[in-house]
């Protein structure tokens, strides 16, 4: 306590508060809103929703992704993204009937999101917003709203809100399903454990990808939206060039890319994607390059992944703990260079698109 | 003629011919097919379908987000992007009642998108295939074939059969709506002036992008495909991880990149996105970038554009032309890396993914 203090060398992070302040987000979610989930859950049943159409952008869209897989496999539901600018910049908004229409904003002010969901009801659909804004438009806008209540989300990479997102939709789907409700109240301390186990190799990994400035991100399946959302984290925060493909795409291409010290991260936790998208580690090995691996299991040659994910995470929930570690690896990227994580340059906490 | 003869410092090129070749492939394609396209628009018609679903991968999955817009804004029809997955892989696939199904697939050869066809059928949906291989797996499931005559694609990275498909989604779309066919006929000719005027400034363009690892590509609304197909062409054929975005998507996060130097090619015809991209565009100038430009306009500075794009291409056609130069731009750019542009590292024509 002597004479000046000391420069902070590691300032504390809101990024790194809210990135471990996820389970308890998770746990507040589950109890404040699964009797309205339950009660949407019926209203969605008795309108006998053809199909499901998600307005959203950046990491919300990603949580889109997500619903993709999830509705398909679990609700026998094809999920149909939106293209906003169908709405807002060619004012020819196609026909909505038999949708349920879903809009993903944390910040719930997109104007572009809030047209979709305004069409929608026009046309006459349910209408559904999933936000952490319970005054916002995008709120106000639908008939129905799923809220977060993430807390304010201080910095600028959204983290928590997104996997409140895929919790909000996880609860959905098991509510429309009828079943495993059980299981999600298994996730918040899943990520606990994911997040104490990359403590130590995230550091690591953050080394070794540090002097990159381009990086492919792969997952298949329901992690597709994981491979998305660690690249748009390491764009966001790193300034790295991050581009998520599916396994099944990247074999059939963009493997061509893949050289000695390629920087390359695959999301491959246990399922019914995991031979794949193991082949895909397998070949980058073969070519020369060296994968940060996410996954709960060694591969056939006895590798064990990079970093460790827990075991016992069903496939379906595995996205909400699979991009905790990926979270934790852009911010240590971040710090390592040279960033500031809980303001990166140049973004925009709020998306004000028409 | 005297001695050895010179080692040929160009080779004579497949896929060189084969971009040249594209004004005779939709020439071939509209004279062959408008008819049985006109007669596949009255089923759909009678079906009423209430939305599209559409299987693709690769290049054919960047025509699909074409006919995002195309259906949407000219057909008032909502396209969903099948996630092939769920049908091979997680075998639940979803209830598509009410949707028109539509495979592309240059080889026709794809199981993984043959599954969503064949579930299509079963489920009592209008199916339709679109390829260049009328003996394909995927002609055969279908209900419905568009064959796009383009002649055998030789080259690996996928051009003709590219520009191909949006023709025949063009088809599909003016015969559905009834209207404007006649602005078809005059896309052979404008491609073939896109690539005139390109044929030096992609030279200049490839120059100062050689020595990149890493490159955005934007792009909004119709044009959103052409950003897509443009980065894979640039993964396929010169290796840069070049990711595409949304000019909406990019000022709100990923901007943070740009700095001086940064690698960017900006496509931006005219249209009703066109304020909005070349906001994206002055953005990057002032952060010290200087983006390859794709437009048929001088910007609001009074900036040429890098690569002049042909004049009175109506916005919903512009995807057929806007493109061609950039397949020139990544034929060069894989020329100036040293590359064989015909046979790019580590890629296979035909994906099999399951």
């Amino acid at each position: 306590m002597s004479g000046e203090p000391l420069k902070r060398k590691m300032p504390s992070s809101l990024l790194l508060s809210e990135i471990r302040e996820q389970p308890d987000v998770l746990r507040r979610l589950m109890e404040r809103e699964m009797g309205r989930v339950q009660r949407i859950a019926a209203l969605i049943r008795a309108r006998d929703a053809r199909y499901v159409l998600i307005a959203a952008r950046g990491t919300s869209d990603n949580a889109a992704r997500y619903a993709q897989y999830l509705f398909g496999a679990r609700n026998g539901l094809t999920v149909a993204l939106a293209a906003p600018a169908l709405y807002t910049r060619y004012h020819a908004p196609p026909r909505m009937d038999g949708a349920l229409v879903i809009g993903i904003s944390q910040s719930g002010a997109s104007p572009d999101i809030a047209a979709v969901i305004e069409e929608g009801r026009r046309q006459g659909c349910l209408t559904l917003t999933i936000t952490n804004a319970p005054a916002s438009p995008l709120a106000a806008a639908a008939d129905e709203v799923i809220l977060l209540h993430a807390g304010e989300e201080q910095s600028i990479a959204a983290t928590k809100t997104y996997t409140a997102q895929l919790m909000a939709l996880a609860m959905l789907s098991a509510a429309l399903a009828d079943g495993e409700r059980e299981l999600l109240a298994e996730v918040p301390a899943q990520i606990e454990e994911a997040l104490q186990a990359a403590a130590a190799p995230v550091v690591e990994a953050a080394e070794r990808l540090k002097a990159a400035d381009r990086c492919v991100v792969i997952g298949r399946g329901y992690n597709y939206a994981t491979a998305f959302e660690i690249a748009l984290k390491l764009a966001e925060l790193t300034r790295i060039v991050a581009e998520p493909f599916s396994s099944a795409d990247f074999l059939h291409g963009p493997i061509a890319l893949i050289e000695r010290g390629f920087p390359a991260i695959v999301v491959n936790p246990s399922g019914r994607v995991y031979d794949e998208v193991s082949e895909v580690e397998q070949e980058m090995i073969a070519r020369g390059a060296s994968p940060v691996v996410l996954s709960d299991r060694a591969d056939a040659a006895g590798r064990e992944p990079t970093i460790a994910l827990p075991g016992g995470v069903p496939e379906w929930l595995s996205p909400l703990v699979s991009v905790a570690p990926g979270q934790l690896l852009a911010y240590h990227l971040s710090v390592a260079r040279g960033f500031d994580p809980d303001q990166p340059r140049g973004l925009q906490k709020v998306t004000r698109t028409m």
